[in-house]
């Protein structure tokens, strides 16, 4: 019976998605190598809720965060607001659990947060975060352990190559105040920031723009990207120990930076993918030390898709408790956007690797014996719900990528065979069906070990 | 540097939960559980954004949960509301996107909702919700399908014993026309639905006073919970069509039962996992044919953890196209509440199988490339950031239950050796540290085989 009542129409807000199933699957794939990855270094997951006090979000980005806060008075006339990130629900949560949990707390969170930001391309209104951070240790053991992980995560999703680049906010602070810059060094690293998207004439103009005299802003981004021009490392930091002076904030700086690439070199990381670069500031205020951004060699316009940094104190808002710490969040679109521009994803529909056509319906019970008997093996079997004609059900299993059909009508039946179809090649091969599918099993195994590329399962 | 201002009090909103490691390492397992399960059916993921239009969500679920709807004005002025379930938005979905995908269609979701209600003792206004659906046929094959999902579901998770209830809307309705009550299905129904949590006398009473006569109402209760009684589910069906009497709707409902039960049977499915239950109504009013309700052997009084059922039309209210289908839902509260009483988890904090204990500063980078080693065995490790005292590691290792320590002090680097701890059961054993850590891999490979139960991990 159809409804006969005006319809709704369908559809969602503006910067919303829906995901369809072969966008989910490789959404899926990536949190599912994002969680792998940050086990195997021991981060423990948490979650937060989406929902919290708007007290405990609100000016904790800055301005254009609170402006973007969907916020509202619920049931119980409470005014309450959606995260926009998932660091300042961990600054709450540590103030709230740490005597609890204990320091060092390694922790991983992926989740969904809300900005009602003007939707532009790759901007959504809805976006899933992937954090991790370690907290409650000013180690550089932390740092290294940081950029370990950033390097894994990419490798494991199938990155060959990429340049994790990192800095110190100590060095930038230190040639600040060799200049006599430090007062301005809020508005500066903010220009600092955007210099690989809008160039150094720009920055240049952003920085004069904030009251520092055109030589000494002139000064300062020379020597930031002189010494960034430096190809080699050690030679970098020869270059960065001449900027910093006599700044003991520099130095140390300079030092550190030198800890942390020994230590990823020790670590077995190869010395191309891990890179100095002095003009790497990160926007937000609250870094304090090392910063990353991570770029791909083959989709760098796309930006970052792993930033993070070393904080000072994660929680003070909520806790006298002081919590230094440093981590990095992996950006799901930007990545994601990087892997369609680089054709990593296939367009499958289906997460099963088997299609059981049906046919005969005398035999129903007979493939949904041969179907249990599949998954038995391993196999992700999508059986045919109706016994409609092969070509219908052909055309579906084409439609949505199955790599393997397997055909068994009642001739198959009579004779004890099963045909079993490689949909990539259009080769079939006829097994026999033996009760427990033995060798029906085998020679699906045999098919999918055999077809290549990257899927989402 | 402490902040001095007056601290934020960090809380969570009432009904709402943080999860910490030990909690949120057993829901994401049992995540992962789910999609594997889904997809060896071939149900592919989808997702769809937390905030709908609030004319999408509202009166879709009845009175109660449109008082229980986040609903407020967004940026832009439009009237939105957080999704309370998941449902809803898979049919405004399918409205939008069936065109594309094509039928039929089998989808999962797992996704948070919000549900504004008074929080009780296991009720929260944020949970996660599992479902899986198979839209756009109406063959029982897909009602099979379901009973074996929520199958190889409660044996994945780890319950050997469990009952699928299940029963047909179609036979309450045969019943209720044999004894004229048609006209009063829902609130019989909904009554119904009450019988185990509040006994035959209450059902009786709140049938009675939607304005059914006494000893009609006596009569539906009595034929229901008779047939119910038969332990064989063949009997069972026999009593259902002495029930049903000439109704069509009750006959067609007695032979779909038939056909589920022949089917669930025929896929391999021991014959007690299953079993007729002619009480179950379910108290959503659209299910139409099939439904199941599924209860833990050992804590029944925890309720169904995995409850579903067939519809004629999931998105009558947005689309003219007719989708009937069938899915279910893994409530993962309650599973969990199950699993806590049932002693089925660890209190673990880490992920990690290994902690990896910090002494030697000077041998710093020889503990990096030996956390990183054992990684690429496969390994999960946890590295102490600071060159702390022993006993101050040890604790904090025995606090997050890591099942396995690894100590080189410098003694030991001077030796060649590494000591392996078994921290379930103390026994520490040496063993020579080759440059690839191949015989440490072994020796913890070897532990941690010998170590049982079930874990987070």
């Amino acid at each position: 019976m159809s409804d006969s009542r005006a319809k709704i129409q369908p559809r969602v807000l503006k910067g919303f998605r829906d995901y369809l199933p072969p966008a989910m699957m490789i959404r899926e794939k990536i949190m599912e190598i994002a969680r792998r990855v940050y086990r195997s270094y021991g981060f423990s997951p948490i979650d937060t809720p989406a929902l919290e006090y708007l007290e405990i979000l609100l000016g904790k980005g800055g301005e254009e965060t609170d402006r973007q806060l969907y916020k509202f008075q619920d049931h119980g006339g409470r005014w309450v607001a959606l995260r926009f990130d998932l660091t300042v629900p961990f600054a709450r949560f540590a103030a709230e659990h740490i005597h609890q949990l204990g320091v060092p707390l390694k922790r991983y969170q992926i989740g969904t947060v809300w900005r009602g930001e003007n939707p532009q391309r790759g901007r959504y209104r809805e976006f899933v975060q992937c954090d991790f951070d370690i907290i409650g240790t000013r180690s550089l053991a932390a740092d290294i352990e940081t950029a370990l992980v950033i390097n894994d995560l990419l490798g494991a999703i199938g990155f060959q190559e990429f340049t994790i680049r990192i800095n110190n906010r100590m060095v930038l602070s230190g040639i600040l105040e060799r200049l006599g810059l430090e007062e301005k060094a809020v508005p500066i690293l903010r220009a600092l920031d955007k210099l690989p998207k809008v160039g150094p004439p720009q920055v240049l103009k952003e920085i004069e723009e904030s009251g520092v005299a055109p030589e000494r802003a002139k000064s300062f981004l020379e020597q930031v990207i002189s010494a960034g021009s430096q190809e080699d490392n050690h030679k970098l930091l020869e270059a960065l120990e001449v900027a910093v002076g006599p700044s003991h904030t520099g130095r140390e700086g300079v030092t550190n930076l030198r800890e942390v690439l020994a230590g990823v070199e020790a670590a077995g990381i190869p010395r191309s993918c891990v890179k100095l670069d002095p003009s790497i500031a990160r926007g937000l205020d609250y870094y304090t030390g090392t910063v990353y951004e991570t770029f791909l060699s083959a989709a760098p316009e796309i930006g970052s898709v792993c930033s993070g940094g070393r904080y000072d104190n994660l929680a003070a808002l909520y806790t006298d408790q002081e919590l230094p710490g440093v981590g990095a969040s992996l950006g799901l679109d930007r990545l994601l956007a990087a892997m369609e521009k680089l054709e990593m994803v296939t367009s499958a529909v289906t997460p099963a690797n088997v299609f059981v056509a049906y046919f005969d319906q005398e035999r129903f019970h007979d493939y949904l014996r041969i179907c249990s008997k599949l998954r038995a093996f391993g196999l992700s079997v999508d059986f045919y719900p109706e016994p409609k004609k092969l070509g219908h059900q052909l055309k579906y299993a084409d439609r949505r990528g199955f790599p393997v059909a397997v055909i068994v009508g009642s001739e198959e039946f009579h004779r004890g065979v099963a045909k079993v179809k490689d949909l990539k090649n259009g080769v079939e091969t006829t097994v026999p069906l033996d009760p427990d599918c033995r060798e029906l099993g085998r020679a699906i195994h045999t098919i999918l070990s055999g077809q290549t590329g990257i899927t989402a399962d």
